[in-house]
């Protein structure tokens, strides 16, 4: 669609349909401020226009999308996040991250947030095992956070949160009293960081709601690849929300959400029953990974 | 974004950004069926990749985004549609008309459905009055339904609803037990039609949910000019969904909608105190307005 500035008023601004409408409604936001949400309103305008020409949108297809767009919003709740789900699956959540978070020389690189963080979870100590009774099989997580010039990062804050065995994440279990498989540490003098978890498991997607119809429509598989989800950030630094991967895990190459990054892969190692790293004795086989991060200053300055 | 066909799997599926991303989200559609749906989702994606790129996207401004259609979808309830209201003010519910309804010689215009329909409305006999104690100025609407060819359509079905003076449908007023402003006619054996209703008044689309939000921070008017909404329907026929709107209504050029066209202006003719055409006898000022509606057969065969 081409865009040309305002027509004059008058029943030029009746009758309108194809590109003069299109262009009538984008006029009707010249008045817009901040100069930025015009901007963003006026291209949404003209994209939204040609999506709906070029494919010759019927009735039927339009209505459809309302109710979709509808039930999207009303699956909306405290603990789940369709909306952003739709997002993810659409592949636009990794544009954004794309589009914000180019890759900076060394440090570690961004994906997907995804519907399931909840903000100011529970501190726990170095060490702790923030699976707190998650179902799923023992493993020890150790890191370093460090600066993209080299020095560990004391006091380094993580947010860890993950699904259980059973792909699901706590608030996806409404019995639960107590968050599981979710926690924040701060990193040590030396930037190092360390908790007990389960081995996360490739899981779907929620499919019970409008999402999984689309998935389903779509011939999609719902399936993401086990990972662990970090955000860690620390005075002077630009944060990451990041997850870590696991080596081998099937589901690498058709993420449901775009988020698989080859640098945020990490190596699960599993042992025989015994004495882990820390000194617990496990009458059960375990998991050992260890995975750093690595943050670049805020700004070009000196962090 | 230059779309190719898809590429090989493997690692070329990881660490996906911008152009690369935007090509595996739409190959990720590719077993989409049937193919029209296929065909809407793909474009969908390269409009939305190429949206985000162009504005280079902020993890704000789509947090933002995501919030606002979330609340759009939890505003929408069974006598309310927010996001039928937030397509119709970004001048997509006129785009999705005009590309289905383009002009067919001599028949009525479509124009915009709106968020207020309810289906299967009240049947009155011609000439009764469908505002049922909805506030406003009496009005005397007449009319004749007929066909490209020329005759009148017989029995065809005119589904009414409109705001009273104060610009609220029955819908928006939970204290009602029964209709206003809103029934379904038959047409007479000659086509005419007759009904008594309130004269209608220029009205601002709600205002207190997201859209209002929006069309504010877009420092643009809420108002629609005075109309009545026609649903006009018989066997045989394409059935049309328009208004009627005012002569000399101030709002016309600036529909928050963008659904005027001139041929839908119908004449609200005032006047004193008497007997109305129909025998009426009235002490206060009342209206008459007069406007046909012409449907098209609903193929070229003989209607």
């Amino acid at each position: 669609m081409a865009v040309q500035p305002a027509q004059s008023a008058g029943t030029a601004r009746r009758d309108l349909s194809g590109d003069a409408l299109a262009q009538e409604v984008f006029d009707r936001f010249a008045q817009t401020e901040p100069a930025r949400f015009r901007e963003l309103m006026q291209a949404l305008v003209r994209h939204l226009h040609a999506f709906a020409r070029e494919v010759q949108l019927t009735e039927e297809e339009w209505f459809a999308a309302i109710q979709f767009l509808t039930r999207v919003g009303q699956t909306c709740s405290d603990t789940r996040q369709e909306m952003i789900m739709l997002s993810d699956v659409l592949g636009l959540s990794m544009q954004v991250i794309g589009i914000n978070h180019p890759a900076v020389d060394g440090s570690t690189e961004s994906t997907v947030f995804g519907p399931f963080y909840i903000a100011d979870p529970k501190v726990y100590p170095n060490g702790a095992d923030l699976a707190n009774g998650a179902v799923g099989q023992p493993c020890y997580v150790t890191g370093q956070v460090r600066s993209t010039n080299g020095g560990p990062i004391a006091g380094a804050v993580l947010d860890i949160w993950q699904a259980d065995e059973e792909g699901l994440y706590d608030v996806q279990r409404p019995d639960l009293t107590e968050p599981q498989g979710r926690g924040r540490l701060i990193a040590g003098p030396d930037g190092r960081f360390a908790f007990w978890t389960v081995k996360p498991e490739p899981y779907p997607i929620p499919t019970d709601g409008p999402v999984g119809v689309l998935m389903h429509a779509a011939n999609r598989s719902p399936m993401r690849p086990a990972h662990i989800h970090y955000m860690v950030s620390a005075n002077g630094y630009q944060p990451v929300t990041t997850h870590v991967f696991s080596t081998g895990d099937p589901f690498l190459d058709v993420d449901a959400v775009f988020g698989v990054k080859q640098s945020l892969i990490g190596q699960f190692d599993r042992h025989d029953p015994g004495t882990a790293p820390d000194g617990r004795k496990l009458d059960q086989p375990y998991y050992t990974m260890e995975y750093d991060f690595v943050l670049a200053p805020a700004s070009n300055g000196t962090a």
